[in-house]
């Protein structure tokens, strides 16, 4: 029976490329049969891998070449010191928008490094929904968005009207909509949501805007370290690279981020119609914000949390339980995940509600 | 026909290490099917394999529980910072002998943050030995040692007589023989080597030594955010600590350290005394400090290199060119180097003689 995967991340990735990167666990033709996890990051085999992963990062998010694409370690965490840190200057201005957890933490490690001004928030309703509307000066060094909101399930459907740089986490919707890469000066994503398995982060630096600040920077924290040397400053993340890379191409035969786009939309148009339609259950977010990636929902009456819970089980759907900071339920629904596990979540919910409505 | 894989790192596996990772690629009976590339690192699998990584890693080492251990990421290159961010205040001293590539690059970041001192050097003979009897002040807060040059070939086979403590870069033979854990206050080591894939980097930290600088640390480079949170303060490298976990259980269930020695000298012996009886080659490093980890050597009449080299592949033997700063070869030969490995090189050594010398 096959089982369903809604866990928010590490997440869902597509079977082919589970397949493949089992396979080259155990052994690469092209490398006399030697496992991945045993060959030099040097080897001709894995340098073609990571050179052909940055180029499909470029290609996919339709950079046109204008950024450096990394591959690098720590997380979207370390992003969060490692932008300012590498382009703002101790006397410039930086705004942020608060949508969440990761935005409150990226706010908190940027305030080390300049003039950082939360310029809207949306903790007043516990992060339902995205602000809109915002002055946004134009002296700033950079805007900070977070483009989807995991924990909260809000998604920022449309990128304010601004000429200043932006700055965005995409960690949890990158490669799932098509992007207008003329407005970013950084974008940055852990991959463990729709680009691989966790263990590496993809960063974009659009070419030129580095070497401005007045800092001594640990060479291991420098972006231009880095991009110098395509990531292989110091040995990479080979295996989590090598599964991205599978993802990257996984998606580019299926014809990019549009195509996925429309199959999100499908998905979630699924899910969230189901849950308006349910009597028994209701969305958790402002209905123009809602997430094509995580779906929060809550249960009218949440004494029936673990029967519905329970009910999942028995359908072999996993990851469902909401994050304590929301309660509930989260069906996170990346990329890789199949319309058949939304359509499988959608029948339970229908059952539950014939059985307990 | 067996591949030989004496790559320096990342290195090679133990054959069932290999068959049970790419198993958990595919998937996994414990998370009804789904892969461990796949799941979350809050669910009851991982929680556990991250725990009990980090009980063997206090057990093998016998560091009594005297120490946190972490799973980082960021590789042994950015330890080079991390360990004096931490641990030395800008007034404060630390020693660092310098024996390589890497303890250059660890002096490097280092002097940002305190007095440091280069207290001795190998360098005058393209680090070939490994210094001794220098004079070591007691007034350090820490004395640095690489405790083995992958580049180089060689080995530090004694702790200098010291009552400072010591931070030592482990990363090529951690867990290939026994030591003193009351002589260190930091143990690190990228995982590439002895322990598993690349993608994550391994940090034993003396308890009660981290909070004593009046640095503002970021969040992500604070020794204590890891700590408190058992390594899963963000996404840890899920795949890579797992396959650090089947490593660790396989060397104890081998027998540990000890029994890990006894194989690594039985290896390395075979290997230098063909070195030394082979009239063709010889080694380059000091007799006493050559590395039960990486041979390196020469060719007499380094003309025939490239044929040496055919010789080699024809064996399916992998990963032997020596490092440009040496030339040569390299062979290295890690905990999961099988001895038959061993072996196939020195018959080709033998061959190589009988057909050219």
């Amino acid at each position: 029976m096959k089982s369903h995967n809604f866990f928010a991340g590490p997440a869902v990735l597509p079977e082919q490329v589970k397949e493949k990167a089992s396979q080259a666990a155990k052994s690469l033709d092209e490398m006399g049969g030697l496992s991945i996890l045993e060959i030099s990051h040097r080897s001709a085999f894995f340098t073609e891998v990571m050179q052909n992963a940055c180029s499909l990062v470029n290609e996919l998010l339709g950079l046109n070449y204008e950024f450096d694409i990394l591959f690098l370690t720590g997380g979207a965490s370390s992003q969060f010191f490692f932008v300012p840190l590498n382009i703002l200057n101790a006397n410039e201005k930086a705004a942020y928008v608060n949508t969440g957890t990761w935005s409150t933490k990226a706010i908190k490690e940027a305030n080390r490094y300049g003039l950082i001004t939360e310029l809207a928030s949306s903790k007043d309703q516990n992060f339902n929904y995205i602000p809109k509307g915002y002055d946004i000066p134009t002296d700033l060094r950079y805007l900070h968005l977070t483009s989807n909101n995991t924990i909260f399930g809000t998604q920022l459907k449309e990128l304010p009207d601004t000429s200043v740089p932006i700055v965005c986490d995409m960690s949890s919707d990158i490669f799932s909509r098509p992007i207008d890469g003329s407005r970013y000066d950084v974008i940055y994503a852990g991959a463990q949501k729709n680009l691989g398995p966790a263990g590496t982060t993809i960063v974009a630096v659009r070419k030129g805007i580095l070497g401005k600040t007045y800092r001594d920077i640990p060479t291991m924290l420098d972006y231009n370290t880095h991009i110098g040397k395509g990531s292989m400053f110091n040995t990479p993340p080979v295996y989590p690279v090598y599964v991205c890379y599978l993802t990257l191409q996984w998606l580019k035969d299926l014809g990019g981020v549009s195509v996925m786009e429309k199959r999100n939309i499908e998905k979630a148009t699924l899910l969230y119609n189901e849950i308006d339609r349910n009597s028994m259950f209701k969305g958790t977010t402002a209905v123009e914000d809602r997430s094509l990636m995580n779906a929060c929902f809550l249960l009218e009456d949440d004494s029936k949390e673990q029967a519905f819970l329970d009910a999942c089980k028995e359908a072999n759907i996993m990851g469902i339980k909401g994050h304590r900071s929301v309660g509930g339920f989260r069906a996170s629904i990346y990329n890789a995940l199949a319309k058949e596990s939304v359509e499988t979540l959608v029948d339970v919910m229908k059952s539950f509600e014939a059985k307990h409505g």
